[in-house]
């Protein structure tokens, strides 16, 4: 792994032995900070001091300064003038900082990103506090006390003394800290990501669509099943088990339960020959009865979970040992991929939920520093599984740290609220995650399309169906889909969920570029508009739009809402389904029938959209439909390989560029010698108002263009 | 303060200076604790060690065992199988163990108590954990997996393998730890009581009704609202100013506004004409154009408040100078208390919402030690400002911790769930703190009266009518009130509030003479049924019903319910409206219409209830109408003495003995020298079915007997 340039470091007091940089970031220094830079500032305007309670870093601040970042957060956008605590906590239930995934790293409209290089409970005040006798000149009595409500009195108020953000880490006596270099906050996040060893890249089949079955389904009933879909043109990629296929599963025994799964192989064999790949359900707590026990027994933390060991995965003996079980078992007999549960931990949930934090692990880590650490080292033991075949994977994960955006691995979370899951997207970008606002529950039809419609716009489009044997197109109540009722609505839904789930497939090879250019740049696939266009205030509070590639820009709606305000930053804008043209600049009161999800595309966009299949075939060829959105010279790079190896590492891939140059010619241009997986069918040159393709289905344009 | 028997002190590694005990407890040791006793167990089975996350602690548990307390808790009941950690916190969203007045302390169904002596933030895993190997032997796998929703996967299960309770003190190298004996959880809840120096007793003013009124009101407004108290019969006590009478209010001045109050000294004056006393609302952050702010800069933490300063009141010259300055300005001219506001932490607020954990103050505290240790040496500072006067004060505060049950100071709080509010009453009587559900937001009139039938069977009635230039029973909507609109409803709805205003009166001598046994025996006038009937399992898990006093149990309806299920523990109970009998032991399914609240009367009780009166006049007599349930001898102690001064404390009080023999001959007999307060003017013998006073009002005994 390479030295990034523009990350610095500063090293201040002792730090510790067990660190997420020392674990998973580059090998060799990174360049020392110097006193005086880089911007905006440098080591001689930093303090830290040595406390009782671990150690406290204070930087400067503006007090206009804002901040985004923090991981996976749910509750706030902009952190400026908050606290945040980044404790790994599966129920943030109140706007903390907590989260499946909390990362300390921030970046600033000042223009830097910071990393604190620790898996202690760091806090960081940003702006909160003032030093005492900092207001004495600059707070007036009121003459009225006017504020009578909790609203306002508690609201979120810029200081006008001087602040420092601080940093508080616990149990300590030192730590690394990592600058990143603008000087805009989407350069930060870049040098972070390759900091990080640049972006994951999910094997082909991966973004196609995800359909994770009934918790008590049977081997004959997933055949059926997935039998089904291929009859009925729903495309899926990717069958997912839930709990039952262990023979325990609170703790796992890593054990095919024949009672529901008489023969496995024989599972494998029908899901392959249908174009399906599985997906294995389990988490890291292993029950006395499995054969991981007696061996991971001397190399545990010193307490139980659910009656299960917890391995001590920060040594590396004993992520072969797991790994390799999983090698054995599972990757060497067809199992593409683990969605790796319950490695967070949880205030909410009583009894045995996780470990304590007071644990002690043999390799010299507490339970406090495991919490960090777990998500993180289950993901890359995983990965390694896969990784010693020459393969990728892609999967599923209940919690991340700092120094991750290159596994392989997308969060997801049981807490259910739309609006906050597509808040936690837009705030996954600044941090190095993928996360996934799977469409698990829904309250009604309206509900699932609304969820279905944002979650293909995402890293990974999963259905997480464990609680319902029928899809949620045939009934989104649980208790009536269990009972086999059918609903009312039923087939117009399944039309729209059909269009949508084809639209996932259409993006495919946009998205696995954008996915390219976050492995080899360090580009998030999604993005706050804040990232893009940082230095239009506007764009620094839209916490519910985000960028999809580079070329997209995606304004979920929620259940309830026939309409929404759109926010289009400056530029020119067109909209996906009819390709009417907008000024930038302003916000769109956009009326939204169910099955519209407002997205609009920027002009001067080349995006390519494939012909959907039913699922990505190893050696299929994408058909694609190229549009050129509005005037000027553009382009768009391909990214092609054999989509599921390790090849591409050493170089073995293609690009394809696609251009359209200033006369409105266009061209496509292949580099390299693999074999070709995009054949362009037609180019379509969108430059006005009028040439939008009409709607063919309920208001959704069929973008498989007129065929 | 004595030393208290059967509590006894385990000393465990090296304790830090600071400790709720040191600075409030008891002087003198208490005896230690023995290898082998007291029961349930011994020194011997205690374990302890140093972390480098700080102190850890281990004790036996049994695996069926319950526990209750850990202060004012809104989300949980017993917490066997929790984690709890005890951290202020004003906005305790999740069921963490955080709080505005987290205690660590707890009481076990094994019949003891436990008291951690530190400010720190504390952990307690009852059962949660089993260590390494413990389920190796108990663990069965299953068949087939059966849990198909998150209710049941998360559901608390009880351990099978062994367990123990472990501790977990961060920052710090030892604790002291106290046991209080049982052989009931109320003897040891009563030890703990008495051993934080005995229960507050209140002035006799403050068991009647407080109003807060509308934070933008000024003088003219206050005194016209007053007389439309007395006018209207709405019997009210104290009144309460909110934020607007300072200068400045976030951070406070102290000092009175004059362009709302113009002369403090006559609106005093025209509330004491009126039978009225005067509470104050203030915070502990001092903000730069305070008189204080000088004297109090270099004896304060480090980071400021809403720009004012912390005073660091573990100093106890920093304590008398802040009281120093509330008694000349505020007690010496008949302010009567004050309200503490804000002296908790808060996770949610943003911006500089108190101060931050890495703070340092002068006396050696940092900022998470000054968290917990805020809230009860505020309370102390104010209260000495009165004792210092020889008169007793009553008022709110946010915040408080271990210790705690001589101060006389209710917990109150901006979260408004109403059943929650009932859950922390029930919980409050663990750990030595008093609650009040106050009334404040209301959906509509009938969630009014729902909330005011509660508040009045509470340790304080308090309408906390800050956001409403009207009373709630006028118009519950906030802007329709503010818009001086009056609701339809409002005669019916202010007749049923009056009838409770005046319940609430017609209590005071019971209520009183229940605070007389906490202060003396340590006896909560508020418990829960698992306190006063630990035996009874099901009585282990009613959160919604609680003893007020020793006769009544009091059953609260939440908006929106036509009927309750009530619990009646062992025994016979008698309806406190209709006087009807019932057996005990036995689920009631009780009729709730709005001006209804299930209250039933222990039988064997004598009850004596007062003819209401519109305030609590300093020399009034008490008249009474005595009630005796149910047959057999029984008895009931009023206390009586002056109400208001410390005399008490020097042994200037009577008792007033009130007993029905066997043969059922009523008696009453006065011991002592001071003026009595108390006049009987009726007995009333219940002890059948049928002889129920008819209502007379919309189904509200009227218990004035017929007068």
């Amino acid at each position: 792994m390479k030295t990034v340039a523009g990350v610095y470091r500063l090293s201040l007091g002792a730090a510790e032995k067990t660190t997420p940089v020392k674990l998973f970031g580059p090998e060799g220094a990174q360049a020392p900070l110097a006193e005086g830079g880089p911007p905006p500032f440098g080591a001689g305007s930093i303090t830290s001091r040595v406390t009782k309670r671990g150690f406290v870093i204070e930087l400067p601040m503006k007090n206009d300064e804002d901040f985004y970042g923090f991981g996976l957060q749910f509750h706030s956008f902009n952190h400026a003038g908050r606290r945040r605590f980044m404790k790994v906590n599966s129920d943030p239930a109140a706007d903390t900082g907590e989260s499946h995934a909390p990362v300390p790293f921030y970046v600033s409209t000042a223009g830097y990103g910071l990393l604190v290089d620790t898996f202690r409970y760091v806090t960081f005040y940003l702006g909160t506090s003032g030093a005492k006798g900092s207001s004495k000149d600059c707070v007036e009595p009121e003459k009225e006390h006017r504020e009578f409500s909790e609203q306002s009195l508690y609201a979120l108020k810029r200081a006008k003394n001087e602040r420092r953000i601080l940093i508080e880490i616990p149990h300590c006596h030192g730590a690394d800290i990592y600058f990143f270099e603008g000087p805009s906050m989407l350069d930060a996040v870049c040098r972070y990501n390759l900091f990080s060893g640049g972006g994951c890249l999910p094997p082909l089949w991966a973004l196609g669509n995800w359909y994770r079955v009934y918790g008590g389904a049977n081997q004959e009933q997933v055949v059926k099943l997935a039998k089904q879909f291929r009859k009925d043109d729903m495309p899926v990629d990717v069958i997912g088990l839930e709990p039952g296929w262990h023979t325990h599963s609170y703790s796992c025994t890593y054990l095919w339960n024949k009672a529901l799964f008489s023969e496995p192989e024989e599972l494998l064999r029908e899901l392959k020959s249908r174009g399906y790949h599985l997906n294995l359900w389990e988490h890291v707590f292993v029950h006395p009865s499995s054969a991981l026990y007696e061996k991971l027994e001397s190399c545990s933390g010193d307490y139980e979970v659910w009656g299960g060991l917890v391995p001590d995965l920060a040594d590396t003996k004993v992520r072969d040992l797991f790994g390799g079980y999983h090698r054995e078992n599972f990757v060497d007999k067809g199992v593409s991929g683990f969605k790796l549960d319950e490695c967070d931990n949880s205030d909410f949930n009583p009894s045995n939920w996780s470990f304590p934090e007071l644990s002690a692990f043999p390799s010299g880590l507490d339970g406090e520093q495991m919490h960090s650490a777990l998500g993180p080292l289950y993901q890359r033991t995983i990965e390694k599984t896969f990784r010693d075949r020459g393969i990728r994977t892609f999967g599923g994960v209940r919690s991340s740290w700092a120094v991750a955006a290159g596994s392989p691995f997308v969060l997801y979370s049981d807490l259910y609220d739309h609006r906050q899951f597509i808040r936690a997207l837009v705030n996954s970008g600044f941090s190095g995650l993928l996360w996934t606002p799977e469409v698990r529950s829904c309250a009604d039809s309206e509900d699932f399309i609304r969820r279905l419609q944002s979650v293909v716009f995402s890293p990974q489009s999963l259905l997480n169906c464990w609680r319902i044997p029928n899809p949620p197109w045939f009934q989104t109540d649980i208790e009536k889909n269990l009972a086999g009722e059918q609903m009312p609505e039923s087939d117009c839904i399944t039309a729209i969920a059909k269009k949508y789930l084809e639209l996932r497939m259409a993006l495919i090879p946009y998205l696995y570029s954008s996915f390219w250019r976050y492995r080899l740049e360090g580009l998030p696939p999604v993005r706050s508009l804040a990232l893009d266009y940082q230095y239009d205030d506007r764009a620094r509070s839209v916490d519910d739009h985000y960028m999809f590639g580079d070329s997209l820009m995606v304004a979920p709606v929620f259940r309830g809402e026939k309409s929404r305000n759109v926010f289009l930053p400056l530029g020119e804008w067109y909209d996906f389904w009819t390709h009417e043209r907008f000024a930038g600049g302003q916000v769109l009161a956009y009326e939204t029938p169910l099955e519209r999800i407002p997205v609009f595309v920027k002009s001067g966009s080349i995006l390519p959209l494939a012909e959907p299949v039913q699922f990505v075939d190893e050696n299929g060829i994408f058909n694609l439909i190229v549009f050129c959105f509005g005037g000027g010279e553009k382009h768009f790079t391909l990214y092609e390989d054999d989509g599921i190896s390790l090849a591409h590492e050493k170089g073995r891939y293609n690009t394809f560029l696609l251009v359209q140059d200033k006369a409105g010619k266009v061209n496509a241009a292949r580099t390299g010698t693999e074999p070709p997986r995009y054949d362009i069918k037609e180019w379509k040159l969108i430059d006005g108002e009028s040439n939008a393709p009409k709607p063919t289905f309920g208001g959704v344009v069929n973008w498989k263009a007129e065929t």
